[in-house]
């Protein structure tokens, strides 16, 4: 492992609370991922990232921004990465997935907040994460309660500007979604000084939704009765999909896909006849937050399918790369992102639909609905989830969990019983 | 008492369980209201109002329904009743204050939900409350994650019409609201069958807005060295103010004013010298939720100023009787309306520059900020208007609590030390 430590101390980190991060970090990430047999060579590539994750990708986003670029964090899907991207900048991910931020957040918001909004505020705010060092700005969404005003507390300790995201799915809100995509174009252009251009947006939407693209490969390839990857190395790709250079991301993960299409040629599995085909659906899992599906995978289960921000909702439906206008573009990018079905919409009648049509496809044995603890959004909507799923026949498990490693026994105990259920 | 039970049958009310609530009622409110020493005479309206909340306010709305009038239910102090009223139609609020209906409400959302919105949906689904029965339709709005998710599950119970509230106010947020306010109209229209005009819009402008301004004097009485009302008995009229006929409300406040003037003539006070001025700040309390005034005004204070929903939130600034056309007076609406600074905006300054002006007005001694359990917008915002008072060196408390009456003693304790800290 290179020695960051000198970059680190330039962007200001608290290095000795950093280093027990970095001490227990390896540890969980061998036990949950290295531990797995038969995984596919290509995961090297995303071990990599992952063991270093404080290290290589900061180390290039520092040197990009030595060169004039700018940085944007993001902390939402609806946020279209496209327009960064058209003005020259980067954007990486910004959700905090794990518990050794949360205490930092829960200086300054109330411990009945969702631990990915104390992780994120804490991760800043105890300067132990050199992502959130790094990035020149924020991009924030009024997507929920916590966020909305968490931005107002993070915002004065580094400028963020907030989308307004609309609440319901009319004509009118994907229009004035259009509308914030503008003023996002606008403060970007600012911040980097770089003019978005029609050339620069097709650009960027192309490279996007190769990302998508090569997301959907991957997990179309889950839908085989054998299952080539794990749900964990899913996940952890998904998670940095949010971090990753976009081009090389897509190039990797085709390059993994192809392995696996010889895998499903081969008949190569790397579950056991008689594992339980599960989909999760619900919160998202930043990253390192890998504890359901570890428990789940090792309970006789299989993730097959998130329908989550970290799984189908960050990738499916394409931008349409056909306008011939900025202004078709900027319709296109409002539709393509008002089209995600998150539980923040009122009502949200289509992400039931979505969940339906994605256990078809596939082929699920049971449902887990996920839901962070403090989320009231998926948390409410969740009574409608579960109820769909019953008349549909469709077994479904509840779930509220934390980050914190203490429910751990007993969330085992409740998905084994639920995964013998299913026999 | 008349004898009610017909009507509540007739509403489709479960009579069993809402006996129960009959019975507790009359002793919290004789507890809290009538054990209290040197009441303006004049509360002997709002006596008879509260003491048969569940029969004579229904029964005219009842009778009104007869004769084709519609009644909507509102939970939220930006609907503008103004709208509503021009249809021909009432307004009531429907709120829930109160413990009894939390259970119920708690059957179908999670338990991490204010309980102002839990008793809200169980008033409903148990058909306990009257006035959750009689209206023909609930207007809801996108203003915190809880109600907008809730507005789902009511609204398969009840025809709901959600308002999208923008998160923010800038220029083009003040003109979307406008156009939900025009959304609103053509609702009422709807369903009423009669038009809303700009004589009529112009009659109600007028009818609510003296009811602001009766609310006015009401408060403005209490800045007054000798305090001639008790914090209590203006919370209930606050209360009060959102089921009453508004012009009846309005007479009867203003009879009660002419009083309060006398009483301020003649130096009569409702307090001992050496009570502390106190202000709350915060969340609402929905009818019958006494329980901070009444542990306050029994330690050493009195509440001179309630910066909440139910207080200067619901009264404070009027809308323009100016406008020439229909067009002026929606704008004038919105003008007002988002001229309301709820946590549910970000950013929401506004709010801490209100409390430190009120703070000045009402010459208040200390400060509480109460946090209905799960409100993470006033919960998190709590955080910046504890700082901003700090800095202004004015005492805070900040609060935490529920409908239960489990805290109780734990409160009393906080509060008297307070009380102790401000001599
Ligand atoms: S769950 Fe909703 S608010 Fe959270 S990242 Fe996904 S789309 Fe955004
Ligand atoms: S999980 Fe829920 S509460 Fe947490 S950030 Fe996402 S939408 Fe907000
Ligand atoms: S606190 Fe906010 S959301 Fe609640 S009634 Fe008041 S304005 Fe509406
Ligand atoms: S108190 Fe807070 S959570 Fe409860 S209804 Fe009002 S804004 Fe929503």
């Amino acid at each position: 492992m290179a020695d960051y430590r000198k970059m680190w101390e330039e962007l200001g980190m608290d290095l000795e609370t950093h280093d027990q991060l970095c001490e227990v970090l390896p540890q969980a990430f061998g036990d949950v991922y290295l531990s797995q047999e038969n995984r596919p060579e290509s995961m090297d590539y995303y071990n990599m990232v992952v063991a270093d994750i404080h290290g290589i990708r900061p180390a290039e986003l520092v040197a990009a921004q030595k060169t004039g670029t700018k940085v944007f964090g993001t902390f939402c899907v609806y946020v279209p990465d496209e327009v960064i991207v058209a003005s020259g900048a980067i954007a990486t991910g910004l959700c905090g997935g794990s518990q050794f931020w949360v205490p930092g957040g829960e200086k300054v918001l109330p411990t009945n907040t969702c631990p990915l909004i104390k992780a994120s505020v804490g991760a800043r705010l105890d300067a132990t994460c050199p992502f959130f060092r790094i990035a020149d700005m924020y991009i924030g969404e009024t997507t929920c309660d916590g966020k909305k005003k968490a931005w107002e507390i993070l915002g004065e300790d580094v400028p963020i500007h907030v989308m307004d995201l609309p609440q319901m799915k009319r004509a009118k809100d994907i229009k004035a979604w259009e509308d914030e995509i503008l003023t996002l174009k606008d403060v970007v252009e600012k911040e980097t000084g770089n003019t978005v251009t029609f050339e620069s947006l097709k650009d960027s939407i192309e490279l996007i939704n190769n990302k998508r693209r090569a997301l959907e490969r991957l997990y179309n390839l889950r839908k085989n009765e054998n299952v080539p990857i794990s749900g964990r190395d899913v996940l952890l790709i998904s998670q940095i999909a949010f971090y990753d250079d976009p081009g090389r991301f897509t190039q990797m993960t085709n390059k993994l896909c192809d392995e696996l299409e010889k895998r499903v040629q081969d008949g190569v599995s790397v579950c056991q006849s008689g594992d339980k085909r599960i989909m999760i659906t619900g919160t998202p899992m930043a990253v390192p937050n890998w504890k359901l599906h570890q428990i789940i995978e090792t309970t006789g289960g299989i993730v097959v399918c998130e329908e989550t921000c970290t799984g189908t909702r960050y990738f499916e439906h394409l931008v349409d790369e056909n306008s011939n206008t900025f202004e078709g573009q900027v319709e296109a990018l409002a539709e393509r992102y008002m089209n995600i079905n998150c539980a923040c919409f009122t009502p949200n009648e289509g992400r039931i639909e979505d969940i339906l049509r994605l256990a078809k496809e596939y082929k699920v044995d049971g449902i887990i609905d996920v839901n962070l603890k403090f989320c009231n959004l998926y948390d409410t909507e969740g009574y409608l989830v579960e109820r769909g799923m019953r008349e549909a026949n469709i077994p479904v498990l509840g779930i509220e969990t934390d980050y914190t490693d203490s429910d751990a026994s007993q969330l085992r105990t409740r998905i084994g019983a639920f995964m013998e259920m299913l026999r």
